[in-house]
């Protein structure tokens, strides 16, 4: 399918994609943070990193599973994860990156975690109840992430020199995608009709106001507002993501259909 | 530190061997099993596989810390983890074999969980009370491990042709390296001073009857008695364990007493 292809399912099937939106986000960062599965530094750092990369895919299984079902074109959520190429992923360009060191990763972790606990807050009432009880539970597994992120946040800027260096050099390469998370377009309009509202300016608000005061009680500085990338929303991905789905999806693709 | 230097260590501190052997069983299936993050063929799959994963891991987090107190030679459970080398490794032989095809991990995953139980039900009574306290919350874990393997069993096993050929072939590759599991030695003996008594031949015994038992309802045939591979609890290992370790400790060694 190509990206004009796509934008007219965008159109036809806002739900649909809107959830794969959401889905998405979760299966590529879930992805990346489980690279760290059994590399981690520190046993019990390992299997928190671990239980987070669970949760995200957790959250990805039920939203495409859902996204699936919208769609109404027999595709579950393997066929969604496993079965469609670059251009018609939906996830923001920063969760692709790859997982680079430790501070790269759990810097990432924190501005998406403080970016998903408002997403989830906001979703959780909505009047689409299939994605109301989706948000309730993973708001909850994201508060936990949050929390730990923060606490790294903190560790690293005020840890050794070394990681103070890293982290802000994290948060200098994040930066430009951060935007991203906030855009609003013709999806997010239609979906109001199924009950779901989110007001991305009032998120965008707070998501800047919690993450600058924990970098600053990190005391790492908080990057000048620069060039910015996006695209994802609308299937435009760096290079990286082809690389990263061609090793997710191999074995899946492998064996097309295998029941075992 | 060589095997003979080993050894020594063996006679001298049989409690430390004997949950050495515990938790290195655990360390090295639960980052076998974790290889497979991210690369299932069914995300459901994906997800029970990690989560496996993480209670064999978190199982041996908390075995090699309680060898780590035990030893009292300041050696702590990322010490253990990370510092030792391929002869300091107390697994059976089994548990280290690269994870093959889903078949030969699932295979393996059975036979282990169906000796873990018995194990765990076993040391959840000794008198060695923080030995029983892991023991009663690893047992809950394994019994759920034991079902989700068993049902595999019996899923691959009266499944497709392939499938059936698969899990025939992983049984027949396995089978030598199932009787190390019960061997007993002087560290076994030894562990008794210390309230803590296995009846290995009771064990097999249990073990054979459950195996058999799940292989049978499988439609599979319990592979003949033939050659036998041991040496794991001595430090004798196959050569896959040092390319595992080498993968496995690289980041903790590069980084030595990193304080993030």
């Amino acid at each position: 399918m190509n990206v004009a292809g796509t934008r007219e399912t965008q159109i036809a099937n806002p739900l649909f994609e809107f959830l794969l939106r959401l889905g998405d986000d979760r299966l590529v960062l879930g992805h990346r943070m489980s690279e760290w599965c059994g590399h981690g530094p520190i046993l019990e750092e390992d299997i928190a990193m671990a239980n987070i990369a669970l949760d995200l895919v957790g959250q990805a299984n039920s939203l495409l599973k859902l996204a699936g079902e919208t769609e109404g074109a027999g595709r579950d959520e393997d066929a969604l994860a496993y079965f469609r190429s670059e251009p018609e992923f939906r996830n923001a360009q920063m969760l692709e990156l790859p997982k680079g060191d430790f501070a790269f990763t759990m810097v990432r972790q924190f501005l998406f975690d403080a970016y998903s606990v408002l997403q989830w807050d906001a979703l959780q009432s909505c009047s689409f109840a299939p994605l109301a009880g989706i948000a309730a539970k993973a708001l909850k597994e994201d508060v936990y992430h949050l929390r730990h992120s923060s606490d790294w946040m903190l560790r690293m800027g005020d840890g050794t020199e070394e990681s103070h260096a890293r982290a802000q050099a994290a948060l200098g390469s994040l930066w430009r995608y951060t935007g991203e998370l906030f855009e609003r377009d013709a999806v997010d309009e239609a979906v109001r009709d199924n009950g779901i509202i989110l007001d991305q300016a009032a998120m965008q608000s707070m998501w800047t106001q919690r993450v600058n005061d924990v970098i600053s009680r990190a005391t790492l500085a908080v990057p000048a507002a620069g060039a910015s990338s996006s695209g994802g929303r609308r299937g435009r991905h760096t290079e990286v993501l082809g690389h990263m789905l061609a090793e997710m999806q191999i074995v899946a693709r492998s064996h097309p259909g295998a029941k075992w």
